[in-house]
């Protein structure tokens, strides 16, 4: 049997997998992200080595995703601002623990992998992923490729700008498909004006006000949330459609905490962005949701891990 | 000796060249653009025997430019709107009538063919061109490989959405980046506004305004001028943004007649663009300008011939 581990270190919590070669999940262990770093990298190389004696094969490696920057050339996270993390060794630290070939990746990358191998993306050649959660990330696939880009930061896609002349982003930059979309400026909006349902449902206190709130509003006819929802699906619509034209995808997917909060946005784009496309863009074209909820980032973890995928 | 034979079917004239297989353009001839398909394809034919007649070596290929919809299968044109060409075997005729072989693409993308391999995007592995001029078109290199994606349509950068709720654009959709900063659009934005300076460099006709004139305004400090290639330049700059966060490429460069006639642009969006950029994709990145002025179409469909060159 062929498997290998995927480590997905999230702001919160940490999964740890043994998934198959051919992307199957056989076993998760989770455990509290920690800021202590040298404390961290020892419980994670703990968690996988019993992991590895549950099994009667070596595993082929170890795929890491973490949500910050990752240095291509050795795997180094230059910065998990989460976990208060700064230029640190991670990829070497753990291949001496653990005796091991270790990847260390960005978790968006490792989502759109597992999206791509095994998801809605499987078999394109020409791909896209957009992640909307609290920001947006997204992964990209040119000519059966993913894209890692000169220095390991292709698919910023939440930072492409869909109103020249709009609201600031938390990136100090302006107009940004996140600043629309992602969740904390859905909340952000919402938190800035007046609507008694939103502030109902966030018992009375605006700090309380949250994307999920937002769309639960919508749901109830709220005008405010209607607003802010039809924005937040309009910088979507915009981003996709520059996306498209870019690279020219078969499948544009999206997966993410606010599409799973309000999954028929995922037809609305569809709706939306196809009579805007230049014809010979549309006719390939497939937009649909990711396949997996929350287990991509650790599946494409450890799918990085695989001697044959070269990931940057 | 090697080279190869390039075409550039221009809307109102066609070039073809003897290009060395380094990129030296060694001769060039120029004929007038005809309408009629048989009649033309006949003098392209005819004026590539007599350049073959002049050279000791027979040529490895023939590549033809078009501006217009090329299908990758074949090298049939499905559209050129400037000739009203509309599904014609534009490759097979000429093969035909060549007894060569012959690669028909887009002429945008070999424009920026010839800019990645003997121009400004020399030696890049991650690389994006932007041509403006009446039109916005441009070009992409992902890990080394010229992007074609799935129907042959990427690189239409000029319809990236930069204003979420913006100008009406000729392709249909709105808020485009050609729908602000394409030459057409310039024109059309100075012809709906009341500027005594750019009427009269018109010669009191608005429809005389053309993007070359408002430049002109623009130089003499006219400020309806200023406005509009200011809002130009900003949509430039917003979807260079975009461009940057998708892709995180090593360089972008900007060529056409509008950077030609504005060549200051370019430093002007290296400077805006840079601070609006995630610090890591800023890091690998240089703006510059196109290297090649008017022989990038003919230069790059010759390369496209050679047959190491994969070109969609």
């Amino acid at each position: 049997m062929e498997w290998s581990v995927g480590v997905d270190i999230g702001a919160t919590k940490t999964n740890i997998a043994a998934v198959g070669a051919d992307g199957t999940l056989f076993q998760k262990k989770q455990k509290p992200s920690e800021n202590n770093y040298q404390t961290f990298v020892t419980t994670i190389a703990t968690t996988v080595q019993e992991l590895v004696r549950d099994y009667s094969t070596k595993p082929l490696g170890v795929g890491v995703g973490v949500a910050g920057e990752v240095n291509a050339r050795d795997g180094s996270v230059a910065c998990v601002p989460n976990l208060d993390w700064h230029q640190l060794p991670l990829q070497a630290d753990l291949e001496e623990q653990l005796q091991m070939p270790v990847k260390v990746l960005n978790d968006v990358r490792a989502a759109a992998l597992a999206e791509w191998r095994y998801g809605a993306g499987k078999g394109s050649h020409h791909f896209a992923c957009v992640f909307v959660g609290t920001g947006i990330g997204g992964g990209i696939v040119c000519n059966g490729q993913l894209l890692a880009g000169a220095s390991n930061t292709a698919g910023e896609l939440g930072h492409m700008v869909v109103y020249a002349e709009g609201r600031k982003c938390t990136c100090g930059s302006w107009g940004c498909m996140e600043a629309y979309a992602g969740g904390w400026a859905i909340a952000q909006q919402a938190q800035a004006r007046e609507s008694s349902l939103i502030l109902k449902l966030a018992e009375g206190r605006k700090e309380r006000i949250t994307a999920r709130i937002v769309i639960e509003a919508y749901r109830q006819g709220d005008s405010t949330a209607i607003e802010i929802i039809e924005q937040a699906k309009l910088a979507l619509v915009s981003g996709t459609i520059s996306i498209i034209h870019t690279l020219n995808p078969e499948r544009v997917i999206f997966g993410g905490g606010i599409i799973q909060g309000c999954p028929e946005m995922v037809q609305w784009i569809d709706i939306a962005v196809r009579p805007r496309l230049l014809s010979t863009a549309a006719i390939p074209l497939t937009i649909l949701p990711a396949k997996f909820v929350s287990d991509a980032g650790v599946i494409g973890a450890a799918t990085a891990a695989l001697p044959h995928e070269a990931v940057g």
